[in-house]
């Protein structure tokens, strides 16, 4: 399993660049991972781009408020219940294409709040980890 | 109205002390809030301490992931709509004690995911700046 995440928009702020980093390093211990930054403003250019990475042995999940929400030990057990490579695809300010969202396979919500851009990035990326920690039974997530 | 957060356990990663300080700033620009770090470890100190900021003419809610889920919107009306004194209850690695969660006017959940400590101080000092941008009609939250 290899994870993916898409992300429309740079990452702003130098302070969670450093946080996210830490984790994707972390997480690349046990899982592959890596991020992709999207920085197209062009709608019709992000379908085609973001479009370039889905195929039928890749899961697309799309980040929204509106989706489907889990606790963390739920969220390991997707990922690692998955058996194909995931892409959680993170959106800009304005979101992403609704053709992109009808083309996902799952609808996931961090929150039902809304999170500013660099903070979703980070909670992703820290879930991830939990995920993976909850899975080998580490001591970093606490009931 | 003023706000105040209560967290129980010291913030001990600098780079999320910097930018939780930075939305306490900009808070206090429009609401007075101030935070209060309790540090005691022994339960029932922790009890003591924390009942004495509870009083009949404040309202206090506590962060735990099985409360009550809003939108940063309905977040917002909650803030304006309390016409108290609110105090924000986050506990530590161990949550916090029972007897105050029953004491709680409201529980409120930030996510059903688990958050670590730093990210939950962040989260909940952003929503704040968030409900009041959403209170003034500024164009930080877009819809």
């Amino acid at each position: 399993m290899k994870i993916k995440l898409l992300i429309i928009g740079k990452i702003k702020e130098l302070i969670y660049k450093e946080k996210i980093k830490e984790y994707i390093k972390w997480i690349n211990k046990d899982v592959h991972i890596e991020m992709v930054i999207l920085k197209d403003k062009n709608k019709n250019h992000l379908v085609s781009k973001i479009s370039k990475y889905i195929s039928y042995n890749i899961i697309l999940c799309s980040l929204s408020e509106d989706g489907l929400s889990m606790n963390s030990k739920k969220f390991s057990k997707f990922i690692y219940n998955s058996n194909k490579d995931l892409i959680f695809l993170i959106g800009g300010p304005d979101g992403f294409p609704k053709i992109i969202k009808e083309k996902s396979n799952h609808v996931i919500s961090l929150s039902s709040l809304t999170f500013t851009h660099e903070m979703s990035i980070l909670i992703i990326a820290e879930q991830i980890f939990r995920a993976i920690s909850i899975h080998k039974n580490s001591k970093y997530h606490r009931e």
